[in-house]
């Protein structure tokens, strides 16, 4: 039995370490080293190169290192009878939440404008809103969507949360299915995309979507680029419906310098670290799956694949 | 009995309107037109020209209108035996809490560095830090500051706070006076100035002060811009000494655009709106006054003119 770790963004060691911090006994190579393939049951990753996983003849767990596990889906070589799990991380969902209020706060205050102003040493004041005014929309009621949900309901907003199934979430209207969207979209006024990304979802965020919205209304996304049509995205600004965006998430990351995004005046960006694992939490996970795997018990945070997620 | 408005952007009518609104039998006039002095008994007042209080024979209430009256005591012409009344705006202390609020989560989450990289079309994520591993010290615990420090604790941060004298705030550590200061400076982390502007707290924000803190203090002034030396701020900024600061105050405002904050990579700036007196909710305050006048009755948000708030 062994681990094989798997990603293409120069923190193989930073896992390994890890991972042999926590569990010193565990078997673990980099998928870039020289390793024997038939021993390793678990593979670690983040991103693979497509048909990395390929290579394993007694792979027995395909563990996401992320919440995220639609990069894996993409991957048509990856072996179907494999289980996947993915992180289910405390520190995921409550950073994803300190995440989106602060984005909320930075739109009801206006900083994305006033930092602009403040490149122009422009000086020019502009109302605000209230906490207690605005009507937050959720999208994805999942781990993260509902931490969110409760926490800005705490902050003393008003939060609505839309599933494909129906979740109940205390102080929460909660709305489900196609047949009860378009209610939901239109009393939203910042609307949140914590979606996990489906063939169903993918491209949700389009010019269909937003004419439901009403006039002004803010998006966020979170969640993954693929939920995002960017030119619908960049219309609806530029026609005065949305009044904002603030992105998380891309297409392509990096965002190429020469895309649109970057200079609009309505988009705030962050580069795609609302929320990212920290392995201190999320190593113990991992090697509880490992000795799970060993006595032939059930694995935590096991994904459906008929679901995606 | 009559009510003069005194103030200089342009505001008169607004209030006007508010006053007759709320109690159409008043009689209002603006300092600018013809009015019978001799009539006047209460001068709504912001940002007053110097003089312009000295020529009514029977004023007996000037009613600043906002929370601030360090203006009034600059003008060494304001006669010394009319009382002074300021505004305690319910909006005025919650509109700071959540304008102080949002400035803390968007320095945790590197809003102000990213905002600074999109305008470059540079990707590049940042640590960031989370609510409950941040102590936010607050000079000040009026209704502003004490305030902020229960929602603060609310939201989940460490708060502590300092005054001149001993307040009790349920979950939140308080020092006061000078013996108490530089233990509450040196376990501060992110160091908010709500302090009242009096000749006590002037250039309280100083290279004195900014040694006493840990090194990597954010520092957020909310209060009055005669409460920082702008030089020491950029000293400790460019030595590397504070991490950064949000300023909403400054020694003159606008700030004249060839100042060094607006290009100051680790200064974010506000154009003095953190919050701001709505008439709405500011106007029903005065007219209880005015009538308490009439009556005889002790006035509403006396200021104290030894403490000089």
């Amino acid at each position: 039995m062994a681990i094989v770790i798997i990603r293409q963004d120069g923190k193989i060691d930073l896992w390994k370490g890890a991972l042999k911090d926590r569990n010193p006994e565990v078997a673990v190579y980099s998928y870039l080293e020289e390793h024997p393939k038939e021993t390793i049951t678990m593979a670690v990753i983040w991103k693979h190169p497509q048909g990395s996983l390929s290579h394993y003849p007694n792979l027995k767990c395909i563990a996401s290192a992320g919440a995220g596990v639609d990069y894996i889906f993409e991957d048509t070589t990856v072996p179907k009878d494999v289980p996947i799990t993915r992180i289910v991380d405390p520190y995921l969902a409550s950073d994803m939440s300190e995440h989106v209020l602060a984005v909320i706060l930075a739109e009801l205050k206006n900083f994305n404008i006033y930092k602009l102003q403040q490149v122009d040493s422009h000086w020019s004041p502009i109302e605000y809103r209230r906490i207690k005014d605005v009507k937050v929309g959720i999208m994805g009621l999942g781990e993260l969507g509902s931490l969110s949900a409760t926490d800005l309901m705490k902050f003393g907003f008003s939060v609505q949360g839309w599933s494909r199934s129906k979740k109940t979430i205390k102080g929460v209207r909660t709305f489900s299915g196609s047949e009860e969207f378009n209610s939901f979209l239109e009393s939203t006024q910042i609307l949140v995309c914590l979606l996990p990304l489906t063939p169903e979802t993918e491209g949700i965020l389009n010019s269909e979507l937003f004419s439901k919205l009403p006039k002004g209304c803010y998006i966020i996304n979170v969640a993954r680029g693929g939920h995002l049509v960017n030119e619908d995205l960049l219309k609806a600004l530029d026609n005065g419906h949305l009044s904002g965006a603030c992105l998380d998430v891309y297409h392509q990351e990096p965002l190429p310098s020469d895309h649109p995004f970057w200079n609009h005046p309505k988009i705030f960006m962050t580069p795609h670290y609302a929320s990212v694992s920290d392995t201190n939490s999320v190593v113990p996970q991992i090697l509880e799956n490992y000795e799970r795997l060993r006595h032939g018990e059930n694995l935590l945070n096991k994904v459906n694949r008929n679901k995606g997620y």
